[in-house]
């Protein structure tokens, strides 16, 4: 597998710097037969986007999508999909003065390590840039889900101290934050407020679900549901832990009262999370993912340059407080992506015996 | 990639079931020269072994290593390493009463599903048995780590409400517990006894770290080195969550307190656990996970038989009553994999280019 | 992908040396259900056997295979197979006078500088004893196929210059030389003792064929099933070159005479071997390969020894002195292997769509 | 691994309908630094390119190449590079009168089964228009492998009956058949003629070579450098047999003849074609390709519609009497990935004990 492809038959592959021409995909292994267009994939990237209220970066990314091929006539026709955004709005300017300096917290100086040179422009690859292509393939197998009878959902349910304490998904997608707590809405417009006054950054926790799997999803013993879903979670820019179900809860749990116990109407709770030994249950599968706070805030900070040598780094690109809010939207694109791969797994290897349980409502 | 196939270059593949005759796994991509013999490979077996201890399961498993080939007058040859352990102790009696019934919590149900059949032996492929596979593995993976300066080290820190509040690493591997908190042993053996008391389980976290690592490890932008970390951790029986560096503690941070600032004498904290983009960053490489509370306790719960009638289950087998335990050496030893596997891709990609700066001590 | 795996979807994993203590394989990705048992997978171990004739080599290998996981009461059961065979005939003394030699024509040269080493023990993994547990496998691979209607036969079509005139598949398996054409038996027989006498050996071209199989088998633009087919074919020992269809004779062919016209009937002729694109037709699947003299012979050679000094090679060990007689088993299983993953991905991405078209018959 | 990606660690994705906007190419794996720029790219391109001369198809394509990403200041970065070609000559006016009707020989019939649908624009995704991506993605492992002091070259060995007896290597690319043998132009030229003239197709015969390869590239037992080699020759369109070194010639050799003698100076002969046991050897490593005469002939045929039934068939666009011209260069592209691939993979294991002996020159 290389570094820049995501899934085992359901493939994502991309590329493009964030100030470089273009960013790319090719979605590869997709069924044949799926409407899929570029609006449908537009109004996820627009989720995304920055610049589309005042709590993300002010870069304007108009991130129109083209699809140049594996579409014919509205529906995907089994070859792989080409997708494409160019870039045009690439202000490298901005970062000429931070051209031999490593920002703290940032990968640049990683980066450098790693390929032994350096693009100053921006972040280049190791930019969130480059998730707008996992939201466009995201939105292909959300398609395929959907008609699977498969949804996927996402929401920020805390943003440095303020915690979600009700779940009102309804009307996650009318607020800026993408918060299921509207009670808690002023109180993440002042913590932005300040954050943006003090030149600082904050962290974020994002739960995502998909509904309606069926029993049987996942790849023992290590192409686990979880692990995957794991893998994939913590690929995306600036996430740090991943929870599946109860998650880090679970080390205080009894076994009593961890298990899911079951009735012929059902389980009774979901403290696995919809997974057990790595298979899915047929209950809603739920992840919850922290976020780090940007690296890249006015606050001036002990660095040292590419020689070596002490110096201070103060970032003055546009940036967002809060990474955490655009990333719903990529984490929702993960989780369709994981679950479409193992959907298809699951058919390749045990044909149509994906079913429900009649006896488990 | 096959499900039970763990790495891009350096490969494990595994095969067992508790209840079957042996279990083996094939270790392909090692590189040739690596003084590696049985010996070697049966310590780490044994630190993860039941009935090593009181406070784990009294099954006796002798897990005697058998290596059948790639080995050549103690050095590994380049081809791939064949190795083998025989079940001896397989009393599959002990499962006959749940036969046909799905135990909360457990994978019974999920595989059940997936695969249209119910092994009934014990777990099948989804006991931890599997595991010590994973340790084998893993040793020969330490072995050749050992030699590029690099060493892991595991411990658990949590069990239940008892959490350790001192790091004496010194001594991790001279308590049952592997505990680096001599001062709450005491409290830990209290705890197991009253769950074997109550018939109950308990959860834990354990953390793991790699010293000695170069800058510049890490695949982005899915196989980052966090991200393999992840889906490694993740696909250990009974784990619901992983944490890299402070995990989700970044969320009520700030990006000024998150941000490892840097001298000329090197970072001045740890904030991101060793990775910066998903590259390692040359600083230890620090994980923690959480393991659920065993589903195979003796208090009474509801469940379904594979009719879907209502039923109540009792597990009477010999189980952990902490799984977390024995949890150390197979976090070790995937840690292990994910750190040779990107040791072996980067110098595919940049050959030897790994090094440390000289700058950054 | 490890070297050492085979397959996307139903996936084989080999290890063993030819003097190490046992052979072994691991088979991932194999639908639950299928009826599989040693006795099984041991008929299509004895077509490769050696000893079995007089035209063969005299080493006897008792190739007893065993089954150590995924298979419960008589069936598979999704999980990992497990396979081994324990050498117990491992004359490594008959070796010690090439210990510092290198054969010509034989792999022992690019071993050594491969993996910096020498394993003399007579070939290592080199040796075609590996191919034992290809056949294994697909013998596992030919189960599934023929519950699809699919089989595959193979038969050696010419040595040296005997080619065969008549294809009368019937007898194929009742003569030593799986030959399709009684009327060259005698001749077959004439040129193996002249060979014995004279200490050398000869070439052979192995024909094997898939019937049965669905239009819509091969993944472009790569995975073609005949590029998949070629890779096949050509990892067997000795095999130097691989006809699909007509093979190397269309490039004297005209258009209008290797293309096969479609009648409401079928297609008028077979020009193309069963693929077109690298799409199954749904015609048989032919190919042709050829398989070297082996460089194991009794003539003195000059060559060099690992000094690089100029010395003379006899080689004395028990040979074949047509390696392509045993080679018929193998290749069909390499295209039992290629067939099965194909249906496993043709399934993957296009669920059942795998239907022969009523409107051809 | 996905059908459309070719390579283990160097990987090539491809995307793009010969009469869709555009095709493309991700390249993953690539290391840092290497020079590359558009011309680099467009040259190689060039050679593949139609309407180049008057003896190859008049459809024009500019096939201008754009590099999006992962070159920055003219050197490879280490991170993905997009590739780019627009289409600009889409003329698919030219198919709508085979809209129903599958070509004899032609690969309509199969797309039709496999994804159940029809694209009938010309071929779609199985036109020779997709190997441009190759080509350009085999310029960039061409530019390293020089850095290495390998070299690719490839001449069109044989058209119908016209065989080359003299390899004047210089002159190959000279000529507009990228033949060797500047005797036996006029008979091509003539040959040419007479088939345009009866509208009809012939075939090829493809000789490509490396030379410059270390010992020890090629991982068996199943990527053995000349298995992979034969899969990414017989997956180039038209392509239905594959010789290593003396190819089927083998089959009618004894072992005495075949085995290629050492000595202090090197070695005596290379019946082999640079490969022993699926490991180069040294010496130049030699494939040739068998390319099927075009099923796009003026000469009626008889074949059937998508209802099944029968009607005749003439294929009236623009197409080469014989694709092996065109050929010669995208067999380099796929010997150069395979060469390249197949070095980084020995670097990951063997680190670089990749040497040429001492005591063989």
């Amino acid at each position: 597998m290389s570094a820049n492809t995501f899934g085992e038959l359901f493939r994502v592959t991309t590329f493009g710097e964030s100030h470089g021409p273009a960013l790319g995909a090719i979605v590869d292994g997709c069924p044949p037969g799926i409407p899929v267009d570029e609006a449908l994939i537009q109004r996820q990237l627009d989720r995304r986007k920055p610049g589309m209220n005042r709590y993300t970066t002010q870069r304007r990314e108009d991130d129109a999508i083209k699809i140049l091929s594996g579409v014919f006539e509205g529906k995907t026709t089994g070859t792989p999909i080409g997708l494409l955004i160019e870039n045009t709005d690439q202000r490298s300017k901005d970062y000429s003065d931070i051209k031999d300096i490593f920002r703290p917290g940032h990968a640049d100086y990683t980066y450098a390590h790693k390929y032994g040179h350096r693009d100053y422009r921006g972040g280049g690859r190791s930019s969130a840039r480059e998730t707008a292509m996992r939201v466009a393939a995201g939105a292909i197998a959300q398609a395929w889900l959907k008609e699977q009878g498969i949804s996927i959902r996402g929401a920020m349910v805390q943003m440095g101290h303020i915690r979600a304490e009700k779940f009102e998904w309804d009307g996650v997608n009318d607020n800026a934050f993408f918060f299921p707590d509207p009670g808690k809405l002023d109180a993440l417009d002042g913590l932005i407020r300040d954050l943006k006054k003090d030149g600082d950054s904050i962290g974020a926790r994002i739960r995502v679900e998909a509904h309606g799997l069926p029993a049987g999803l996942g790849e023992p013993v290590f192409d686990r549901l979880d692990a995957d879903l794991a893998k994939a979670l913590m690929s995306i820019n600036a996430v740090k832990a991943v929870d599946i179900g109860d998650g880090f809860a679970v080390v205080e749990q009894r076994g009593s009262e961890h298990r899911d116990e079951m009735t012929p109407d059902g389980f009774l709770s979901n403290h696995a999370g919809g997974v057990l030994g790595g298979i899915s249950t047929g209950q809603p599968l739920i992840a919850e993912i922290a976020l780090k706070p940007t690296s890249s805030i006015r606050i001036p900070g002990q660095t040292i340059n590419d020689q070596g040598e002490r110096c201070e780094v103060v970032t003055k690109g546009r940036h967002d407080p809060c990474v955490g809010i655009r990333a719903v939207a990529i984490a929702e694109a993960m989780m369709a992506l994981v679950v479409m791969d193992h959907m298809l797994r699951q058919r390749a290897q045990n044909g149509d015996v994906v079913v429900s349980t009649p006896t488990l409502r």
